[in-house]
């Protein structure tokens, strides 16, 4: 898509344009921000949550794995769930997980 | 994505999961909704804004083709904005703007 700008307030773009090759950390983008909500572009290279470690936000997160993939663990269940690109969960304000890992040979979006 | 329930609040899914194959209307299905957000997938087959008509809504839109394609035409602009998979853009509320074509050899999601 053009970058050009259209009209006031439209800001097009493409959610896997300008990804990176060679970045050793996660790419964390907000794409859009109001005050309910923060939509954000996540790029990953094969990062997991550290051993031990737990995410628990305070908000409530819905997510979509576009590319790559994903396997996540949530507290309480003992198998881990592996996202392919375009499945989608809504994870619940502290409902304490981990990203066990993403994908090593690809970038994960 | 397994469909068998893992916990409260979560829910799975595909967004390129239970796509019909031979459907004439425009299928919209709300994902996720709060009092400030309404999540939907829409999938298409060809259709359009019937001629002459125009969207006019009283709120802001966030959109992504994930697959397919679709021309949208927005008021004052002569060029129609081609999508493709991965484009979104922000249309605020009240852009008028029409969809003039969606990809018809494919279902566009």
């Amino acid at each position: 898509m053009a970058e050009k700008k259209r009209s006031d307030g439209m800001k097009p773009g493409n959610i896997f344009s300008k990804i990176p090759d060679l970045v050793k950390d996660e790419i964390f983008e907000t794409l859009l921000k109001t005050d309910h909500l923060e939509l954000e572009r996540i790029i990953s290279s094969g990062q997991a949550t550290p051993p031990g470690e737990w995410y628990e936000q305070p908000i409530d997160e819905w997510v979509i794995l576009l590319k790559g993939s994903a396997g996540l663990l949530f507290e309480g269940n003992e198998e881990i769930m592996v996202l392919h690109p375009g499945d989608y969960i809504h994870i619940l304000a502290h409902q304490r997980h981990r990203v066990e890992w993403t994908d090593g040979e690809q970038k994960t979006v």
